[in-house]
């Protein structure tokens, strides 16, 4: 889309009218029922004419960002439809992630399919940035020997669990990573495997917000709050990610519940952090901070008071905190991701009946919470697609060079 | 602009650019050091050629949305260039506000230039939605008949403190005013003097705070917040108000403070609006809630302590909240508006010291907190600019049929 504040002229709109019909095919496939589109079905969508369609199809497919499938008969009379669907293991977009316990990277096509990836599970607070930042470039190198050759890269985008500034590119303050002011993307290009690679930074929250909102059942207007030791959201309305000013919006891990609460480790008191992260459940419930979600899950299923408890009161802090900011953000939905997904069944309740009681807008009557749909390391899979969505909004940058402009 | 999704083609040139020119020439109108650009200015800023501007210009002169300075001699060689600024007194929005304790209407120019007001001073709460919208009628009546005939009326924008739903545009709720689910607009057009306006409905905060865009002291990224007996707030991101799914992000005066703090009108606990609302603040200093914020702050300075206590506290509430606004939005700087401009000089502090001890992004040890520039009754003068908007959006709609296609 041409930016406000520029004149409409006849020179974008090769640019433009690729993107559309990119945009149009890869948004098809990706739907919830996915119909391949026809050049006609393109073209009716679009508005372009079949003539100019088929010419950018005949570009993008030159390109390999989208192929042809074999014809289908239609009821209709006239010529069979060739189906048009993304390009598989032609490009690939690398999504990976720091985080507390986990650091990994994965490999999506632009069908969205998971080509490969590689994870390794540890404990990184207090962890030294170049160190980690090393073991992740190996991860990265490994990964790229297990795909095929002829795959291009379209770069990597990587998942950090705190501020990441779009305004000015390095890694602001992970807190419970123990990071602040790091030149993330310089320590990570140090390395082979990585140093060949265009690299951009996201928040965690943001980037698994982005693969919800691509799984499709949240719709597109939703709170994506991601649990794990720090707690992080997003806002996604009309499909996409609201990251405010610098990139920093979602930071509920931070909001208060009460004003003289326990100490947080960002130096503030009464945190939501320090009631609903996975630390202070664990600790709540009288369980070793090494324990998993699931493991707090099968002690409250089997009896256990104190791990109910703890889960039950984390559930009221969470939905004060998420009835605080549907009031100041209005969305329709709460998506409960990372560790809530599998606590969902002992929050939910409790999260309901807060945003039941707190939140203005009559519609929180009927308070819709649901569970991630996103799979495990969401964010990673966010990641990967917001490298393929820089292909999405440049095809041209894919066509070959020889072509002359058609519109 | 054109949608996404929507193919560039030739035939919206003409209103792309159209819109284009005057969207500059009333921007430049508008700065904080306004020039009048002449044609030439226009052409360079837009990129479109100088015979295109000049077309264009013509159109918007014969359409009396601008108009022609006399030339004025530059250092540079050439023609005197004429400077090109907004018509006076030829196009008008009005802005009119139902708030708890006044209800009025103002009409601005193109220029922004107020043309005159009608207002009214009142109790509001629990009142009677038909009666007080045939009060309002009444003062458009007068308004309307003290501008000159000759003035085009745009339409009517009415501000409300309350959750104005956009998609199906009634007033669902305004706890304050004790109104729900009311058609507001077949109440006002009811009347004669606003039966034949084209009417609109929005949240007073989010109009304020475009009125605090327009003034330009706080730049384009900032959470307005506007205190009245109710609190309201709005985020402005690149200079729009953000206005959630429905419209009705910004309800700050029903976030938590306290999870088990004092009953508010909305049926929750612990609300903002308990410990910063006019009522609450007038409440905790013992006054009697007929006392205006200019009593208030005079009694503290007096030496009244439970005056200073009161708007300590309050301060201190207001700072909580405000925090937990900017850790999930992410803006550069808080504007205090509505009573919170003259009670600024005590509330300042508190809601500075929440910020920085509360906020995540390391930004905030810069806290940005200002006094709102756009005077009294704000919400009715964003709500003249939001009709006025329209007549830049749509410039096209002004201009006499008669004249062909210009690109």
């Amino acid at each position: 889309m041409r930016a406000p504040g520029t004149p409409a002229r006849q020179g974008t709109l090769r640019e433009h009218n690729l993107r559309l019909v990119l945009s149009h095919i890869l948004d098809a496939a990706a739907g919830v029922d996915p119909t391949a589109p026809s050049r006609a079905d393109v073209a009716t969508a679009t508005g372009l004419t079949r003539g100019s369609v088929s010419a950018l199809v005949d570009l993008l497919i030159s390109a390999r960002l989208i192929t042809e499938l074999p014809p289908v008969s239609s009821a209709r009379a006239g010529r069979p439809a060739v189906p048009l669907v993304p390009a598989r293991d032609t490009v690939a977009g690398l999504g990976a992630e720091v985080n507390v316990d986990y650091i990994g990277v994965r490999a999506l096509d632009l069908s969205g399919r998971l080509l490969g990836q590689c994870l390794t599970s540890g404990d990184f607070r207090g962890s030294d940035p170049a160190q980690v930042l090393g073991e992740l470039a190996a991860l990265v190198r490994e990964l790229r020997a297990e795909l095929p050759g002829e795959l291009r890269i379209a770069g990597l985008c990587l998942a950090l669990p705190g501020l990441v500034d779009r305004v000015t590119g390095p890694l602001r303050q992970a807190p419970n990573l123990g990071w602040r002011d790091v030149d993330v993307t310089g320590l990570l290009t140090a390395h082979p495997g990585a140093d060949d690679l265009a690299v951009r930074l996201a928040n965690e929250a943001n980037l698994a917000a982005r693969a919800e909102t691509r799984a499709g059942a949240a719709g597109d207007s939703f709170v994506y709050v991601s649990g794990e030791v720090g707690i992080g959201a997003a806002v996604v309305l009309g499909g996409e990610v609201f990251a405010g000013r610098h990139g920093w919006a979602g930071e509920i891990g931070h909001t208060v519940v009460e004003p003289e609460g326990p100490a947080c480790t960002c130096g503030a008191r009464g945190c939501l952090e320090q009631y609903a992260g996975k630390d202070a459940l664990l600790r709540a419930a009288g369980r070793p901070l090494t324990d998993s979600a699931e493991d707090l899950v099968a002690a409250a299923a089997d009896g256990d008071v104190a791990a109910a408890t703890a889960l039950r009161r984390g559930g009221d802090a969470l939905g004060v905190a998420l009835a605080n900011f549907v009031n100041l953000v209005d969305v329709e939905r709460v998506v409960l991701g990372g560790i809530y997904a599998p606590l969902a069944p002992w929050l939910t309740a409790p999260v309901i009946a807060q945003l039941r009681t707190r939140v203005l807008a009559a519609a929180w009557e009927d308070a819709r919470v649901q569970v991630a749909a996103g799979g495990a390391h969401a964010a990673m899979t966010g990641a990967a697609l917001a490298v393929l969505r820089t292909v999405v909004e440049d095809p041209a940058a894919w066509v070959p060079d020889a072509v002359g402009p058609v519109s």
